[in-house]
């Protein structure tokens, strides 16, 4: 099979590289970007030296890359960029696995809430299942094009689905926050993300609408079978990579309940690990790797559930999580170039 | 005024010597520290050099320091051993300012809870008054000792008092996470401490009990006239100083009246920075200063407030609150020495 | 005495900010900015919060501020921009200080020939001493213009001067590596200089000729009395702040010259600090200090002597130099404001 | 094949346990602990998990060891301890592969002078030949104890040993500053490498005879036919891996000759990158792989050659090339499980 990348020089991108090349079932065939065509991937990237032999960023005209000899495209595009790609690469029959949040919602409305202007593709929306590999249920893999969730929401969404489902906590009252390295803002030259300013420096930011809200408030609803409004605080903190997220919610069963409701959603995964109750993950422990790492404890003095969970926001939050999509879509081994 | 450090070798009596020996109106005439006695303070703290003169550390002997000509003592020692010095400078007359946490809670009872031992001086409790500069009533001056607030209370109690005492927020329910900076630790030799092992990584740790919750569950209740059991989850950071904390209540005013229950209080503060909604306070703009930064905003979709604040956990976290402390106590300017 | 900063709100700036808003002899009057012009400094930089009152940023046509009421003027510009102020400040009668590399050499053929471009104003540079308070000689007060040295510069000089002039090392063969900070590049909006980029990397730079090479060279063959030509290469290092240098020279003389060379200059100046043999200073000493620590050591197997300083760039290396100068200048303590 | 690591619960061990437990093809069948023998490698090792299924510590008798059917034994131990296990392994018909100072040296003598004590098996001194994969000429392989080299010896051995070879460089008068992150100390309980004591800062040390002079030294005598003697400054600096090298040599042959000595002896190795003049590596590009990246310059002011060399410390300076070492041995890709 062979694969590409479009808009493989930012961070996702350049993490779908190192993974891809490595892959032992796929060719890495072709990576895009307008801003380096026609230069050796490895001149560009000089961590990719040994990795990427001779191959070069080549321009991305959609309907040329809808030509090409390609099976499969990752587009690791800016919002609203995405959904130019995906039309004509769908209608070529190419396979689709999209990592903006472009696809990520089922309503247009939402998305023009959240993002500030119309769904260049809303006749998509629906034929662009959400895939989270340990939760969503068979059947997406007939779909052409697949919206890889976002960093946040997988480190919100793989703990709490299922105790929404088995009904482990309340609906109402959700509390998240995040903490998230900076790669998470994309590389950019902006003087807000110089080393100086961010060297040592924490901060909460996009309180109380961060977009992501949208995607992980539809999620859980799915599950709830109602509107769930959780509050989100995301915030920036001096690493590259990882996100911390910890949830507070209102436990509405015992603890054994909670784990016993994980097991039996992840138990047989290999990218979920699941701690013991005190045993707070660090996101040391998941930088360069797929897993989410998990655990929860109870608090009897206020009756509430504390869920921590942790992952690298560029792997399990966005380009493994892509691969880990192809491996399954493409009914190879899950865990294929993923260890 | 000549003033004392007892147990100078840590962070904090570390950063008092740093204000102390700066200070306009005092002199910084003895400094203790078991481990180092005898030598200079700048070749144990090299970046002292310059500032303390041919100082040195001294054995500290309660008896001796309080037959020593020093007004008033910063007690910079662990849970435990303050409260051994307290009885002894008390009795001859000093004043003394603890910064560890032996004299913060009213209730033997509290402490043997959260500190798994009986207390040492059950009977200064009730004569130790907790000072946070900018809420603490009048009166507390006539003391002998004083208990110097901890950084994570701080960093709560600034913006939460004012809003509980004003009634702008439920009592019940309120979420913390704050994130705190590796000094916080104390300094120590410790793998888990060292620096490949916290390089890069973040984790929630002390739940559900914390230790400073004792304290500012005990606080919080002053204002509410009711036990406040709040859910507070602290977190490591990769930083060396600095605490950001947010803060999630159920609104019951407006956002005006927020901002006008802090600026009763604070508008005149020098120490406390009310930033406008939505303006979320970095802790890069407070290490190395004696100031709380905070902001608050209001969640139409949830009902919720959110407040975010920042310090330095070292200077008005610790010993900048300290001085704080002893600049109203001996009638200086209170921003002497600390600006 | 009133000063003004002109081009504030970049490192060296704010750095300067800080020193003179709590300077005890100065009032800081004026701090203009093209960008910020208008705006409080303290929003535009909220770590002045509490230090600089309702002072503003104003704009900075030279002919307005030779006309202000200010005695004195800091030149925190970009290089070539620095000298387009000079002329029309001096001509006014004003004192400047200037942190600039415009005016730190005595040749406009090397400016040419290091900066690429003719040098604005030649005629200034005989008539601007470059002052490195701890070794320029008596003489220099008269001047109206005074070049700050740079912060390769100082870290290079203060130790080498005095053994050139004391003929402890050879003249040919010095090979000086220096590590700086990221703020050494400036406050910029740069990808290279983002985070990401260059959290956690190390990486030489300037080879082989770094701008300030011809300031350090130039100074050096003053007590050499003849061109001393080295070998020069500054790293980058992922810290915000500091300095390391380290020199290689063939040894001449015993160590115990050294320190007699070192101490006969520097042993009654307070900001220099000379460790005893072995003791290699270390950055995070001297981070928001003025002084240069550094210390020596023989190498019996290759005769060479290691020297090794370290200084905050910011500080000792720009803004701190410049207060330090002003204060022998206008004959205040020389430690004024910088303790 | 089988292989087994000694001594795996430190930062070479763990970066070994990863590189083999995904090797291709050996089978880690036994990882030695005195610490943790008994429980999970991934319990203790929580970044492990995924990787090492039940695989737990044992403990490590070397008679034990010696009879297990494990064909190959990395020795990740403390110096001196590793020649305690040697010798019985290799007389047990194991290959052995150390990764520690004890059989890099050919004489006793040195061993002695830098390590402070008499070489433990000095009859082995002269069986175990020091590999650099890149460098060393075939026969090796007939052994059956490799010394693996250090990790500030590798990044200077790579580019100098052609350089001396091939007559491009004088032999006196080689400067060395090495730049190294902090893992290279070891994982430990110590004040020192603490986070908050370490972090931001920089630091020069083992002057002017670091251990790791004695393995240089002798290995760049070999090429120049004589004994070499350079001045090697190790610094540490704030970052977990890495090393960054810059030399200093005084230049005996034109740029050219110095990249044709290079590309004659790397054009076809695939874990040294030569890059162009002037393009400085960084040691970001090299972390987390088995390569060295490197270049030169010329300085025509001064007549030296200046060259630069980055490596990950853990992994081209210690356990990768342990494992390459490995596939050279049996015969294996030189880049299985490397890439």
């Amino acid at each position: 099979m062979k694969v590409g990348i479009i808009g493989a020089s930012g961070y996702s991108g350049e993490t779908l590289i190192r993974l891809l090349s490595r892959h032992p079932e796929v060719e890495l065939a072709c990576v895009t970007s307008r801003q380096w065509a026609g230069q050796r991937v490895d001149s560009v990237l000089p961590a990719m030296r040994g990795l990427t032999g001779n191959l070069c960023f080549s321009a991305s005209q959609p309907e040329e890359l809808a030509a090409a000899d390609i099976d499969l495209f990752f587009l690791a595009l800016p919002h609203g960029v995405a959904a130019e790609y995906a039309l004509p690469l769908v209608a070529a029959g190419k396979k689709v696995i999209d990592l903006s949040a472009d696809f990520r919602l089922s309503s247009a409305e939402t998305y023009q809430s959240y993002y500030g202007k119309a769904h260049p593709q809303p006749e998509l929306l629906h034929a662009s299942p959400y895939v989270l590999p340990e939760w969503t249920a068979p059947g997406w893999e007939s779909a052409s094009l697949i919206a890889c969730p976002g960093c946040y929401p997988t480190s919100i969404l793989i703990p709490l689905l299922p105790l929404l489902a088995q009904r482990c906590i309340a609906f109402d009252g959700i509390v998240v926050n995040s903490l998230s390295g900076i790669s998470g803002a994309g590389k950019k030259a902006d003087e807000y993300y110089s080393f100086c300013e961010r060297e040592s420096s924490v901060v909460a930011y996009g309180i109380p609408r961060h977009r992501h809200l949208s995607e992980i408030e539809e999620q859980l609803s799915f599950p709830a079978q109602r509107a769930v409004v959780i509050q989100f605080t995301p915030h920036l903190i001096p690493v590259s990579r990882g996100i911390a997220t910890t949830i507070v919610a209102r436990s509405t069963a015992s603890l054994d309940a909670v784990y016993a409701a994980w097991n039996d959603q992840y138990a047989s995964r290999p990218f979920v690990h699941i701690a013991s109750p005190g045993k707070c993950p660090e996101t040391r422990h998941v930088v360069n790797s797929n897993r989410v790492d998990m655990s929860a404890q109870l608090d009897e003095r206020t009756g509430n559930l504390i869920v921590t969970s942790v992952i690298d926001n560029l792997v399990k939050g966005a380009s493994g999580q892509a691969v880990q999509i192809m491996n399954l879509w493409l009914g190879f081994s899950e865990t294929a170039g993923l260890l």
